[in-house]
């Protein structure tokens, strides 16, 4: 198994990991990021197989096509890059081929880029002695800096995901999607809503060591800004549902937080699968262009930090 | 990959499930499981490796050890159990090992029993293409036959899961761990809780094809009244944390439904841990001999259904 074997070699980027996992905290690493690229751009690789272009899947099996695919959009993104989030239910879905090219994703990361943190968004809730289990798989055996959870089963969901302070924790205050509403904006007997809430305990109680923040969905604004409100301008603020999920840039006006850099903006689809060129040299144009330009949208808004 | 060879394989097991996919919806399958078992018992395939006995552990591996241990808790429990329900970290904790056996346990609950239903305990709650990749993932790759969610972002994440009328959805409306009220109970503004509104949607919009049903913790009784009220007396109610999680039997009273069938009690570590005996024999009589018990208990609160 590629992901058992892999994780025990401990290549020089191995050995810079375990440095930088000694020395700090996941938050700090996390905060300095957005300085250390000067963007805000959060690269979510979320690499649906049937969409990878078929000059990288020619010849390859999945876990190569899956893994080289992601090794290509590193190499054109991790100058611009302040972490990336995968999706890993689109490597699970191919079993043991997907987690593994998820792992070796991981390791080329951590190689390449070890400042890098990156975030598993699995929506997994556990509670429980599961959550244990769930830390070994996202962070020693896949590799993972950081776990995004829902907030349904409260803090008993994040707290042994905290132990270990070189790991964080993302909480879904409030998502894209459009069903989020249903329960995530009932009004409160006290006047606010659910998410305002949760988006209070995630700055409050349940920020047992500093290393948990918060995510909301660009197609809410309102929302977005009322996190932002609530958790302060010192927290990262995690936003996705940019571009193909229908939020507009504007949704973020505001929201950057201390020095202009607490905000991190993720897009998947908008950069991944940018290109439309049917060759490596114009697929990797594309992919470095639409990264670029939608980091510097987010510079300007800013306030043109590094300009 | 075992779990990818042998889900191509067509064995009788095979044959037989394919026939009653075919013909069945889930709720009709599941509905009918208490008459048949004469039970209100559900069995928690968690199988924490580190708890499994030596005896079984010893010269096998890891994958072997669970599968083996899984074959005989449902030896001794197939003719008490109207459902499995199976925590999948519990498995994927140990890669394509845990995986592969995970799989393994599920095709054989096929070959032996194809009737009884098997819910994959995951609690993951994705929304966009990632249910569609999910549901390839439980349900053609692990052979699960139903899916636990968490009902934070809403209906997106059950409906990719519904298109199969033969897949039904548990939403946790109310969980059994210590911080599940943090959210969940919630006071709205119109007087209700958060899991009241949970309820009402499962019960109602969520229930797209009539495979939805809901989830409730014991030890939180006077929630798990509610959800049965509002629910109604023909919806299945899955009621977890009774024994070592601190719920007790009394808080089931008056739930059991129409016709005293519509409960299902899952109990996971109660039964399958057991066993104290580092022996084969000593340890099935064991299980078996817990499972019973609960099942008796059940059945005298249901109103002596069969006696």
């Amino acid at each position: 198994m590629f992901y058992d074997a892999g994780m025990k070699s401990a290549g020089p980027g191995r050995l810079i990991r375990m440095r930088v996992k000694r020395l700090e905290k996941f938050i700090t690493r996390l905060k300095r990021m957005p300085a250390v690229r000067n963007s805000h751009l959060c690269v979510g690789l979320d690499s649906d197989y049937t969409r990878i272009p078929d000059f990288i899947k020619k010849g390859r099996t999945v876990q190569d096509a899956l893994f080289s695919f992601n090794r290509m959009i590193i190499e054109e993104t991790w100058d611009l890059a302040v972490a990336y989030k995968i999706n890993v239910s689109f490597y699970s879905l191919h079993g043991d081929a997907g987690l593994s090219a998820l792992a070796r994703t991981n390791r080329y990361v951590r190689e390449r880029v070890p400042e890098t943190p990156i975030l598993a968004d699995v929506k997994r809730s556990e509670i429980g002695s599961a959550v244990r289990m769930v830390a070994v798989e996202l962070f020693d055996r896949l590799g993972f800096d950081g776990v995004m959870v829902t907030p349904w089963f409260g803090v008993d969901t994040l707290k042994d995901f905290l132990v270990d302070d070189t790991k964080g924790v993302v909480v879904y205050v409030h998502d894209s999607n459009p069903s989020a509403v249903e329960i995530q904006d009932l009004l409160l007997a006290d006047g606010r809503r659910v998410y305002e809430v949760v988006a209070e305990k995630v700055a409050g109680e349940w920020n047992l060591n500093g290393n948990v923040f918060a995510e909301g969905g660009a197609t809410y604004p309102e929302a977005l800004r009322k996190i932002r409100r609530i958790v302060g301008d010192e927290m990262p603020l995690l936003v996705a549902g940019v571009g193909p999920q229908g939020g507009t840039l504007s949704a973020l006006d505001g929201l950057f937080g201390n020095g202009g850099r607490r905000l991190l903006v993720n897009s998947s689809r908008g950069v991944i699968f940018a290109g439309v060129a049917e060759n490596d040299a114009d697929y990797r144009r594309s992919v470095r262009s639409a990264a670029q330009t939608l980091r510097e949208r987010l510079l300007a808004m800013a306030g043109g930090i590094g300009k």
